[in-house]
């Protein structure tokens, strides 16, 4: 009775007479709309309501040296391994928002709105997005930075350089502040991507945006609820923030990987922006391990949008199951 | 450097000192929305734009036998490896909605819109989720319909019983719609479950969708594009789909699994509702073996939304990689 063969399933579609050729479409055609659903995901975590906002996408073709330690043809492997184009990288970003009851608080901020245009719409979505999700970026209490990469800070400011969240208070990590304005370090970055850090961050870091700073201490309760981690390696000052609202825990790691596919699935590979690319890779491994022990809930700045899952361990990897979509909250 | 331990990540939350106690928040409290995004996604394959409609998901208390063949604590053990609540089911239900640029075609239809109030808004969304899409149902062009369980079938009606697509054919399995409207199989079905299908099938097929009802068969060319598959044994006609565009291929397997944390992980494990349990088994290993070999792209009815992914080999069964989140076309 089953009639299932790879030929009929490969070649049916090339069957000459088919009911389709006699018919015409009952209307005009509509058109494609070619627009995606808005970005944004939400979700309970205790008494807390949790939004996951993308501001998008790039996509470039995977530089040399992407992975520093490992060759083009291993990278390639991975994305293979994952179903994905070779030679090419697509790097997410989703910031999230935790709405306390009492409190509006955004974790990190996208590459910022002037990016949109830039990059033709692929990113710098996250004040549309925002607002698609309902949420008014002037009644955001708290903004919470992981690290100073420009995908992570730009998003302070509107593409007018005004303050994306004008009615914020900002809070940093005290070993990252200090290291991207210590004047010393910024003498001996190299130059090039280093030097161009430095001065994206003393762009962004001055006029309104440093009136509102405050510095935070890793092992800390930051805001009601939200705790900061000392993730370091990725940046000297990169931060981590363990969320937890009743009986609930989420890690939101920031960059202690970047791409799961690549660098949960092979944590001992170095990405080109670790910063201190063995501390980076030790901070990850006990990360791993501790959420997968754990099984906590993990929110991920680069894994795929809605970039929320759990983490178990698999050969000498982590593989992120997501958690499966929830079309209600 | 790092200061990274267990104890620091899980007591962190506690400590008693906090910046944030001695702060006020700079606005009342902004409300939780409750809501959840609008929930379609889109994306193109070759020159085919294809959106998923999620339809809701429905939450249940896990039957006793909804796997026939195993025990409860090793369905249990499948949902804790997949981080699911025991003793719960949740399945999602995916129509989706193909634009060739000529016809506008949307493959099985969800568990109607009457389901919507009684199911306290979990299910029945998918014509909400197609307006918010921007999809006009007036101007779809033809149905096509996997098989005639309700979750399928029962969307072909709104609430007030007149015709959720009422421009459009009606495309049915021939062996499936045989099946049903058979007075003899009608007569010999069990009590309870298969005859209340029959009795809820005669209630749908009748009237004005009878009247736009036209049947295929499997191995045809049944819309531009798309190839019926005879894949039998869920029901008696259950058929499955390849979309074809261009180089790309797309197997929409409707219920050849139920949810795939479940079913694609056990290919041997039986559904209560597979009419003919061996053969919906033979169907699921030859599907999903081909489905990997040809790292064809699959859409499944009851995988997680957006339930679009590819097929890899796991031990004794399958696992969905789930395709990256496009935050654009």
């Amino acid at each position: 009775m089953i009639q299932l063969t790879r030929r009929t399933i490969l070649t049916g579609a090339a069957a000459a007479t088919t009911i389709a050729a006699v018919r015409q479409p009952a209307h005009a055609a509509a058109p494609p709309t070619g627009k995606q659903a808005p970005g944004f995901y939400r979700y309970k975590l205790g008494e807390y309501e949790i939004t996951v906002v993308t501001d998008g996408v790039n996509r470039f073709k995977l530089p040399d040296n992407f992975v520093t330690n490992v060759k083009r043809e291993d990278v390639n492997a991975a994305l293979a391994a994952a179903y994905l184009e070779p030679d090419m990288m697509a790097v997410p970003y989703s910031p999230i928002v935790v709405n306390t009851g009492s409190r509006l608080i955004v974790i990190d901020t996208g590459t910022g709105e002037a990016n949109f245009a830039q990059s033709k719409g692929a990113a710098g979505q996250f004040q549309a997005n925002l607002a698609a999700a309902g949420i008014d970026a002037k009644a955001v209490d708290t903004v919470i930075i992981s690290h100073y990469h420009g995908d992570h800070v730009n998003g302070l400011l509107r593409a007018d350089n005004t303050l994306a969240f004008p009615n914020a208070e900002i809070l940093v990590p005290a070993v990252e502040h200090k290291f991207w304005m210590d004047d010393g370090e910024m003498s001996r970055a190299p130059a090039g991507r280093m030097e161009g850090l430095f001065k994206n961050n003393r762009r962004v870091f001055s006029g309104e945006v440093v009136k509102r700073l405050k510095t935070y201490d890793a092992g800390k309760e930051i805001a009601p609820g939200i705790t900061a981690i000392a993730t370091y390696g990725h940046t000297p000052g990169h931060s981590s923030h363990v969320i937890a609202s009743g009986e609930r825990k989420l890690y939101v790691q920031a960059d202690v990987t970047n791409v799961p596919f690549l660098f949960a699935r092979n944590p001992g590979w170095h990405l080109v922006f670790d910063q201190d690319a063995k501390m980076a890779e030790e901070t990850r491994r006990k990360v791993y391990d501790m959420v997968a022990a754990e099984k906590m809930l993990i929110q991920g700045f680069h894994y795929p949008f809605p970039a929320v899952g759990h983490i178990e361990k698999d050969g000498n990897g982590y593989r992120v199951i997501s958690v499966p979509w929830n079309p209600v909250i």
